[in-house]
């Protein structure tokens, strides 16, 4: 019954449909019988079996209908689930060609292989949201220029900047996040297959012949040697998926600081709350930062499994399986919901600038430091720049009438000099250099 | 479709029927709903709601079918399951009683509590598969007593020791590992019920009552106060579940190393390898280790995930839920395992032996070093000795006749002390105090 | 030179002096040599060496200087540094002695319990900033138990709450998080005491009395075995420094959130910006957020190292000892910044007050939604009530004016029952109640 | 005085010499101090002050003698150990020139800047042991091409195969680990210059060319944006550092597994054990071990603190300086002890092929299985060869001898082909062609 249908709700919660079904046990299933496949298609294209029990194991593989909790408990005996369904397909081909079924491989070369397969279509889903981002981040860094808000450091207001270039950061964060994702997923996913040992033993010196057969077929990159033993590619695979979210997670931390209800410089998401309609709640972000916990966790998981013993580890391997799955699920969940929350933002320039008013133009104390340090000295300069900080926050005189009545000041700059030191608008240093050199970086990226 | 169900497949291969059942979507939701349940009848037993609303709710619930990928999807607006829930709850019980269902809670309120409760039900399953598995542990450390076989440190061959004293060390791991986790699950996993800010506001001053009879009914510790920030809870519990992971991967690797090829002191597990009938897979040890890595992964993102943003986190709080549901699986999956291995095994005596000498009898250097230094001196023993073992490892003279013929030596010693100092069976120190206290904790434990 | 101190730069600035030390080299050199100290007292207390040898190993031990870089680099042929830390106390008691030094035990031993007495002693220390934060959080519950400020969820204004309910809800999490470490100390720092396998093979059946004399002299827990391949104890430890953290870094969070410039409800830190006079870092928050981050991640690497190989692990036991060091000080610096920041907490009320009123009242919606629901029907209310709350948020009206300007919501309820649902002070729940049980919870557990 | 160094015991323990001091604190005090320097010289190249008073800050910041405990100290108050750092510098160059020290730059600029520097020295060492691990794997890929020894899967012996394709195996994983390390050092490790919001305000429009010129200086990547609050590069540098380390790890466990006193195919290591002279501890594997596990963790908290708040986080940020210097130090103390090992390997080819022949030549049954299918059927086969299998393991007939004793087999198969059959020695695939192809991609990795 659907109502049962396990690891749904939160799978859903935190993922798209698409990358949900991408990972799905049916995928899983679906690649591991596209391995025995090409496989079969590679055998008799290398002229190892004849061409029609290929066919044969091709029709079997593909009318083929599988249980997947039948497949998992059965693969608590063997270890794994691809022995069982080696299995299933030998049944299903008949005695005859069930002897070309799966040969020269070994369960791991099915299961390795699959999992490349799984990765890299969904891994391409997660590029795809990644790049729906920064296609997102780039338009708000062209439109919002010159918008002016609080650059913020320990959640202080420290020095005004635009949010135009805050866009470019989030736009530079993301599109560089991806670049060891797409590297990994077109250049290291690469076929497994080395039968028992990795020597592809019952091949003969035919091997190599069938395996770049197989690459061909399958798409994936081939590898220098099996690499059933070397996991120097799912820690790649783990940590560049963990890199992307780091990365959305970052955006997806500054949209819920910014959508806060005494900040309101942004409207992230509209999350129903039946109970209190005056809440915005930034749902996007929410799954976000939940997603990009998951991800920095579960590649951790890949990466400390890396000690695989001799020709097949004795678990470390089978922790990939699972871990993958929800690895892929999760980072990108996390890119697909920045994705939408960058998508629908509703920007609010007015309530950036009321914000940075709020501390009565205190932001400036660096420039008129600067500015006054040569003529009074640093210390001296220091010590009325904080009095006069002090008055400015304390009292609802702005921080350029302060200076202004300060004698020592008001005596060696005019009244028009204090008002373009104090002018947030003119302190602003390199924002559209910068969001230019984001934009072109992007449109490069971009254009391949 | 059956064969569509999603993550059955890895699920069902690395964890039992019944914890997969007892963490599935079904699981959850039903949690969920008895949360409210029994939050009307606690309503009604305090006199808020009328008795009869109470049962509406409780009827109505409890025909209640949600589609748990309907639920997850629409968790994507609310940010969790519990909303979409709630309403269709209340749509189920008509507008009359709807009023009063959730009356006073919040979402985390009925997310958290689902989540003690599942946790209490996973766990007292994970605590019966420890007991389990200690009871076996138990058993072999009193039948091997005294059963030989070499101490490894390092992986070389240290002293001789005894497979009785190896289990009871098992034994030790695997029962204390429990303690914390039976800790938490009996005095920590509390209702969570606050309302929106953790002051159950709209209940007055009626709100710590409706909590009293609903800790009650519900059969949960309760709280000093609602916990919906406060994430010690989670990461106790958590943790616990890493410890008992951990301490069952200790035995899963030494039943693996023992099964090696090269060792085979003990049968492990029967893994079916069609093509290699010649192999013992120790299969029981593999899916424990593959799930305690797991489980200290899981548990990590737990850890880090406890710095909950003022009265409900931001992606924090929503890392847990699949990440309990996994560690759930995993962590009682990995003690399954190691309970199914050490209930099944084959130990090997004479295999034990047979190994051992195969360094000839140099194991008892450490023995010999020590009776004859006060005669020799620390370092002309440590030379002599030295050379001793060198000549027994290369050639096919045991330790005790390579003794024998140093001068030296057989000056010091007659043949008979000799053979005496290079006895195995008399070096093994404490072994059977050791195995006798821990035998009786067992018992001590087992009997409350 | 002084100015060459390996990491005393960031180990100073994350942790106390006083953790520093008690964590340094120096200490787990010291314990090193008590754990030898004490051995040969509880040999020559046991009658089997004699007193006097004892004496001269205690001397020799208490004058010896080590150098710990000479010991970390010979460690690097034995893999521990207790090897020659052994072979220099040997060579500084003479000839005569050095039989009598280390007798019946094994590096482990060594290792293993400085680790014990090094976490017995920081653990003093961090609980020791435990209670200093818990006192800090109980005054301030007590003090601003009718201190209304929003309470926030998803980082929205959702309730009104008081800033005593939320203070309380540290003061739980803070002192409970302790209750698990405390045990750890008190009840699981046991004596190692085993020899090269844990049978104690050199001291006969003596074994187990030289180890509960030894146990009485150093203070700790005896263990039911030698637990050199258990790891429940690290699992244990470790991740309960984590949890302390983990509390922590929740107070931590709430602070800098709260003292962000446009909230700015309290102020938490005065960290110097000589170019920004006007910012107030919140440098403890900030020092404790690193910390709890990266107690999470230490703790992971205890929980995945508990799989020890056969009688002493090649590698799993080798991670702990700088893991367990920077743990130590980054949990334990984690609750002392935190307790810094509670200790000088300004808080300022009218700023809570403000920034409620910024939302004109709205934070009602939900009170006044559960009062005329009964009247108008939920879809009505829910209707009637978004409307209101966005004329509220849009304008300058408050949402009691608009609500009684509303002819439905006018025709049912007098502005005096609108201005009493309106009334934040009315709407605080349990926080009376809550507030008292917290601050019982504290005094029983302070009064032990 | 010398003994009391911090962290210097398990500091030089677990890594080089070299690597200890490229990331001491006195490599970051001096990266810092570097930053500085070059800044100066920038800002007098670009004409933005006098070359004179640059000169002047060089000459300041190289005769300065900074104590890092007292950075520590100080740091505890700013957050960071750049502040009091840039202090002392402005008070070691007196007033005139302190105007110029530090100017446009922020705390982060100077931390960041000089974590690039120390990452990139430190990287370089260990690219370094790398490369030497490569050459030692490649040679004994090349040696033993032709030295057979059972391959083992889930630590069961399973088809023969030879040391010298195992060895081509772990020169891949090195070889290809370092791909991405390599990378990120060359091109990702970017100067960080941004001031305060990361705009370079009070450089105006000059900061771009200022950031160009001290890009050039500093020998590191040009960012296309201040990089303060965008963590991709700790995160690739971090999960590329652990990558590096889980490769090595492979090899630590492999020559762990093949040392064992029971496999002993390998001496790796000759670690003293004065108590046990007949031990010979694989320490370098030990050592890898340790470094491997907490290398996955360090780089699992770079990858959890990637979400930093707005123009600096609070917190993420300042977990990353200890964890980097952590895991440079563990990762290359992984990789040097893993090249120590192969360079010092001793191979025992004997060994290898006595164990292989203690399991009687049953490991060839998959090849005899698949060879007498097409005449007897699968299961017909199956069924004999299981019967075989159990007959030569349990007595001490050989496989091939029991083969020729079977009626069904006999009347197929002559003695000479069962022979041939049963050569472990022609049933080993392509390893030829494997090992090949991994020396010819090593030949290419060294030359470029």
């Amino acid at each position: 019954v659907p109502d049962s249908m396990p690891d749904s709700m939160f799978g859903h919660l935190f993922t798209t449909d698409e990358l949900f079904d991408a990972t799905s046990d049916e995928a899983w299933i679906e690649a591991m019988l596209e391995f025995e496949r090409e496989l079969a298609m590679s055998l008799g294209e290398a002229g190892l079996i004849p061409v029609s029990t290929a066919t044969v194991i091709v029709e079997g593989s593909t009318s083929l209908r599988l249980d997947a909790t039948d497949l998992g408990r059965a693969g608590r005996r063997s270890g794994n689930p691809a022995e069982p369904l080696v299995r299933a397909l030998r049944k299903a081909v008949g005695p005859e060609a069930a002897r070309a079924v799966h040969l020269g491989a070994t369960s791991q070369d099915v299961v390795d292989t699959a999992a490349m397969l799984v990765s890299k279509r969904a891994g391409a889903l997660i590029l795809g949201q990644l790049e729906r981002a920064c296609d997102a981040a780039a338009t708000l860094a062209d439109e919002h220029r010159s918008t002016v808000l609080a650059g913020r450091t320990l959640l202080q207001q420290a020095l005004p900047t635009t949010f135009g270039l805050k866009a470019a950061g989030w736009l530079v964060a993301l599109g560089e996040s991806g670049v060891q994702l797409h590297y990994v997923l077109d250049r290291r996913l690469a076929v497994q297959f080395g039968g028992a040992v990795g020597s592809l033993a019952c091949l003969g010196s035919d091997g190599p012949r069938v395996l770049d057969i197989l690459t061909r077929r399958l798409g994936l990159a081939c590898p220098v040697l099996p690499w059933h033993a070397d996991r120097v590619r799912m820690g790649e695979l783990g940590s560049s998926l963990a890199v992307v979210a780091g990365a959305a997670s970052k955006v997806a931390t500054d949209l819920a600081l910014l959508a806060q209800t005494e900040v309101r410089e942004v409207v992230a998401g509209e999350g129903p709350s039946s109970t209190m309609p005056h809440k915005r709640n930034p749902v996007g972000s929410v799954i976000a930062g939940a997603d990009a916990r998951r991800s920095a966790g579960l590649a951790s998981i890949v990466l400390s499994s890396m000690a695989h013993e001799h020709e097949r580890a004795a678990g470390a391997w089978h922790a990939e399986w699972a871990t993958l799955t929800e690895l892929l699920r999760a980072s990108g969940g996390c890119v697909s919901a920045v994705a939408g929350a960058l998508c629908d933002l509703q920007v609010d320039p007015g309530r950036m600038r009321d914000n940075l008013d709020q501390s009565n133009g205190v932001l400036m104390a660096e420039r008129v430091v600067a500015n006054l340090a040569p003529d009074l000295g640093w210390e001296e300069t220091s010590r009325l720049i904080s009095t006069a900080v002090e008055r400015a926050l304390e009292g609802s005189t702005s921080f350029v009438d302060v200076l202004a009545e300060m004698a020592p000041i008001a005596e060696l700059r005019t009244r028009r000099q204090l008002d373009e030191l104090c002018d947030l608008h003119t302190y602003l240093g390199a924002k559209d250099q910068f969001i230019d050199r984001a934009l072109a970086a992007h449109r490069r990226y971009r254009d391949g």
